[in-house]
């Protein structure tokens, strides 16, 4: 089936070898409106995104990033950059409630499947979060425009793939029940 | 720009009325796999599905909500059905973790984005939770094949639309910063 949606999602992979090649201003904000029309519980649109393709600044949340995971003792390899080194950079933020983290996940894989559409990969990284284990968490939200009364979810990262997709991890297929 | 994923992420709607038309299971397949197909955390795929288009489950889930929000005092208008009698109607459980609920929305908004493409709509329902607030969580686990470990986060339903989509709610614009 020619279903250029369906391969988008079923083609997304979550990539960690970026060109340095930068992102339209014209395909970030098909990318940020996507995740804007994502649906909310309630329609309460209860998230912030911050939209990052200042070097400097992805800079600093990777070094900041790097220190949280320090002080916790988890270990990564020489040379890792907590986004891969990819151009933009979009972290997201909620007013944390029921439904906030299945709203963040519908925004940002909406994010996600546009990107993919428009050539550009992805990876959803966790991990900003050790930014909070090391820092004043103010001065955090600061640098990264989070309004107050947001806390920060999850960031996601794109560019332009260096080299080959990597290949989908095989998917759980006990995992689905019918009831026909 | 003719992008027909984005058009299916921007024209999708919650819908709340349905025909009785049932999906085939071809499109049903492709709606589930775009479900497994989504990225969670460490790709621990931490997630179960229950797709059920049996109308005696789906009117049993129904009436199990509806008890459940009246004995929580949720009022709800004459003739509501928590799935706008929608034929087919996926469950989404979940081992309860720091980024399930994030991993449940990128796996439930792939699904509805597929299903859009495919002329497919849905509506993301959140209150089959209150299911669990009248009976046996042993009892309705059984009925809805949720595997031991698992808890049940949401569901969602999916029909052929009846009548014209809804417009969509404006999307608040403010809450989208930019660093340069």
């Amino acid at each position: 089936m020619n279903n250029p949606t369906i391969q988008a999602i079923l083609s997304r992979r979550s990539v960690r070898k970026y060109l340095s090649t930068p992102i339209s201003d014209e395909y970030i904000q098909l990318i940020v409106n996507s995740g804007l029309y994502a649906p909310s519980a309630k329609n309460k649109q209860n998230w912030h995104f911050t939209v990052i393709s200042d070097k400097e600044t992805i800079e600093k949340i990777n070094g900041l990033t790097m220190i949280g995971m320090e002080k916790l003792g988890i270990e990564k390899e020489e040379g890792y950059h907590v986004f891969y080194h990819a151009p933009l950079v979009i972290v997201l933020s909620s007013v944390i409630e029921g439904y906030s983290g299945l709203n963040a996940g519908c925004a940002i894989e909406n994010m996600a499947i546009a990107a993919k559409s428009l050539g550009i990969d992805s990876c959803i990284i966790g991990q900003t979060r050790y930014m909070y284990h090391q820092a004043n968490q103010v001065d955090i939200n600061r640098l990264l425009k989070i309004p107050e009364g947001y806390e920060h979810d999850c960031s996601i990262c794109f560019g332009y793939i260096d080299g080959d997709a990597p290949e989908p991890k095989p998917r759980k297929q006990d995992l689905v029940d019918y009831i026909r």
